[in-house]
């Protein structure tokens, strides 16, 4: 049997929530009586009784629906002959406030087939072209839940050996994006988004977003947590504002302020992508095509027409040479064009950490500071300048080659700063906030410089570990400040940087591993002595 | 923090249990109550309580390892902030007998990193060549189930797209092989398998085994239960007798009978082909060279030295034309080779199903009465008699050219049939049981020739499906009768075939499937009209 559901919702006639199953389904029935399962796992569960199973023919680990009414939700079948009775289930708690069951309702569990799109799947495996409509029907089974790890590592690893061509990638991001919700904005929607991998980066939105608002235009930036850095700008927004913010509150503060610096993690814009980050993560690939698609469906789903793309590019980045970065970039450009999105990309410095700080509090501090004082880092304060300048120019805010020059005066006039304190406000923050009230890791320790002579090299990849290894981004205020850049001269004696943490002993893993990854690296250093 | 466990247990100086683990482990200790859990999954389970995880910095649907003396095994996390107090853990019952942990004892839970093999997956996906012990840390970890779902259908992905080479199967082969149980014998170890795929094939066995135990030969054969087809071998012998020996049992039996049929599934003999097969499984993929590792490792694993290889080639079977044959047999005598088994591969026509029987209980009716009445089925007795002759010969217990006669010779003169009993009993079952006695499904539906004509195709694919859907192999008595093969003629309501089943649905189910598959072609037939 095949059910097909299709909800429309709209929200003050801003938001469309469009999401579509297609499933098959055994016509077995049976009733069951709802118990809650209060327990947190990483897939929604339900437990029922090993006669009832046996009776069913459901195995333990099989992925049922659990339906009631015409709603239902995929979870995977554990069987016990104490927990519960004949009759009886118990469901996550996922599951259940998913489809607003209570304890005491009845559900019926329903047998899963071989996924609609199974053989698209199949297809994609063995190097086969995908339709429109194939990739829509294999993106809708993914969000629905049907599949295990296992079908979705096979499409990710897929990719990896057979790439998308250019119209089948233009499908599965608009697949990703119809998926979820799609938030509608009246006026037209502006963003910049970062690639990333380059520490410090993430406060680089906290200037920039105020600038391109403080221009009139609408720019509701959603971003995500760190992952594998030590701060996402979700994580640095968060320290001086809420960031977890609903589609009623996005919708409202975007008419009222015009910035947003919001995370984009419960909203389920794209929910696709979630689902393989996840999966990306564990087998530790990030195939490019995936990445532009994971960027630009999130885009999509809130509307962004214009959209500048920076692509950090240097040792330790995501990105380490000119090649990938303009193989990247073209990548983005096609698929712009594709999917009707107005777009530049920058290929950026990203050699070393941007600015001074890298954690959430440090950076959030820094932020702050540069946008009060009006002066700090150059490589912050020129890339914020740099990105919003090239979207004022895109947007024709202003004509072409004086985008920058329009955002410094910003920048300087000291609008960005009110505009940020409007966005701080509107998100349930302190407007008022000074630097000095943001609290940072209380364990500090500072490494000095052994000679004097030039730093040479910051490496990126062992600030990140040694970061994190402070705590970031759970210990807000854990992180790297950095007394110098490259190309500082130091004397003997001079401090190169402090790492800051509220646990002691995450402190002290941080500290060995200084020796083993030197972060800073000074002209003339000796870097080790063997044996 | 690196653990090396290693275990090396004899059982009666012939069972040799070898067994590794390394992994990567952090340091936090923290002792957990044990209670049990009473569910059945398809993973090891773990329940703490939500503020122990939150302390340990554990995290829901993560593995870890509970740890009990110098033992640990891998179990899935889920918390509660009911199910269990701070201090306290919920252990699923296969963790928890695994560990021989009882309620109320302490144990360990220790988070795991990344696996140590996880740089070697790495370099598989990538396409680079893996040496020796890199293989066998990556299946040493796989089998030490630290690894999920998406990690291994990445490695069998791999091999679609970058096939191993020659060496690394073999590497591949020895690891799977190494890491679970060996059984050792003290006289040479022959077998006889089928890469399978023709319906009817599963008790093929229970005729050339018999043949070559009477020979004096030792054949302990494993063989697995059914997956896709509606018999294994297992599933077929299961009727007449256990097949669910312990080691022990084994070693015994093969001393006193020389020949075993049983079921290789809970022997914990190459474990990782278990874990590979039930991701192929999802994924609908049968890497050949995984199918040939498969193969070898189950034998490697009981020591076999001297083996026959059967491949079926037909419309409907596994392997569908003689090239494809030929290049799988040429895997296969290349790692025999390389791994020191001496082989020889027999390419069988299999474009119908062998004998006239497809289900467990029917199968091993036909394969009694067969010995018993020394005649029976051509295909049956002739496939059974050239494995069990070719063995003969490659054993050097007939010379080359007169073991098919001489293993005719054994089966005339009712001696297979004399062997056939003493391994029923020896495995536990009723060697005086007659034919009659096996009970076939109680339902049955037979299919008339509409009209004259010649039998002209035998459909493996429509058999296959129409017996599972009568109910096999979980329903014994369940499976098809054929009264005809190709070639015979026919006259207008002349039995076709019959349906046998336990379940009055399920054999209205295969019912209507025969219209849709229709399973056996009589020429001249009119096969649908549209619309």
């Amino acid at each position: 049997m095949i059910f097909y559901l299709k909800v429309f919702k709209t929200v003050k006639s801003r938001v469309l929530f469009v999401y579509t199953f297609v499933v098959y389904m055994s016509s077995v029935k049976r009733a069951f009586r709802v118990k809650l399962l209060d327990v947190n796992y990483d897939r929604p569960l339900i437990i029922i009784s090993e006669s009832d199973a046996h009776e069913q023919g459901i195995s333990p680990g099989s992925i049922v629906l659990v339906t009631i009414g015409d709603k239902f939700h995929p979870a995977n079948v554990m069987t016990s002959s104490t927990m519960v009775n004949p009759g009886e289930c118990l469901l996550s708690k996922d599951v259940a406030s998913e489809l607003k069951i209570s304890s005491g309702d009845l559900v019926g569990v329903k047998v899963l087939g071989l996924p609609q799109s199974f053989s698209v799947l199949k297809k994609r495996i063995s190097g086969e072209k995908l339709s429109e409509r194939e990739l829509y029907s294999l993106i809708r089974d993914v969000v629905s839940g049907v599949y295990g790890e296992a079908e979705i590592a096979a499409f990710l690893l897929s990719q990896l050996y057979n790439p998308l061509s250019d119209e089948e990638l233009s499908y599965l991001i608009k697949a990703m994006v119809e998926t979820g919700v799609i938030v509608k904005f009246e006026e037209t929607v502006h963003d910049i988004h970062s690639v990333g991998g380059v520490p410090g980066n993430s406060k680089v939105a906290l200037i920039s977003v105020p600038i391109v608002a403080s221009a009139g235009l609408l720019i509701p930036k959603t971003s995500s947590r760190a992952i594998t850095s030590p701060a996402g700008t979700a994580d640095t927004m968060e320290v001086l504002a809420r960031v977890d913010l609903d589609v009623g509150e996005i919708v409202e503060i975007a008419r009222k302020v015009k910035g947003l610096l919001i995370w984009g993690g419960k909203l389920y814009m794209a929910p696709a992508d979630d689902i393989f980050v996840n999966i990306e993560r564990k087998l530790a690939i990030d195939p490019v095509q995936q990445m532009v698609a994971s960027i630009l469906s999130k885009k999509l789903a809130m509307s962004v027409e214009r959209l500048i793309i920076d692509i950090p590019i240097g040792r330790g980045a995501k990105v380490t040479s000119m090649i990938e970065a303009e193989k990247l970039a073209s990548i983005f450009l096609r698929q712009a064009g594709l999917l009707g999105i107005s777009i530049k990309v920058a290929l950026t410095y990203g050699g070393q950490p941007i600015g001074t700080t890298i954690g959430p509090a440090l950076e959030a501090w820094e932020a702050l500071t540069t946008l009060i004082e009006r002066k700090g880092s150059k490589s912050l304060i020129d890339k914020a300048i740099l990105l919003a300048g090239l979207l004022l120019e895109l947007s024709g805010k202003t004509p072409p080659g004086i985008g920058e020059e329009a955002a410094r005066e910003i920048f300087l006039s000291g609008r960005a700063y009110e505009k940020f304190k409007q966005i701080i406000e509107a998100q349930g923050g302190n407007p008022e906030i000074k630097p000095s009230d943001i609290p940072i890791g209380k364990y500090t320790y500072t490494v000095k410089s052994q000679l004097e002579g030039a730093v040479t090299h910051i490496d990126n990849t062992a600030i990140t570990l040694i970061a994190r290894a402070c705590g970031a981004p759970q210990d807000k205020g854990a992180g790297v400040k950095l007394h110098v850049k490259v190309g500082y001269r130091v004397n003997k004696e001079d401090p190169l940087l402090t790492l800051y943490s509220n646990s002691e002993s995450r402190l002290d893993t941080a500290i060995s591993l200084l020796r083993e990854n030197p972060p800073i690296i000074v002209e003339g250093m000796l870097l080790k002595t063997l044996p």
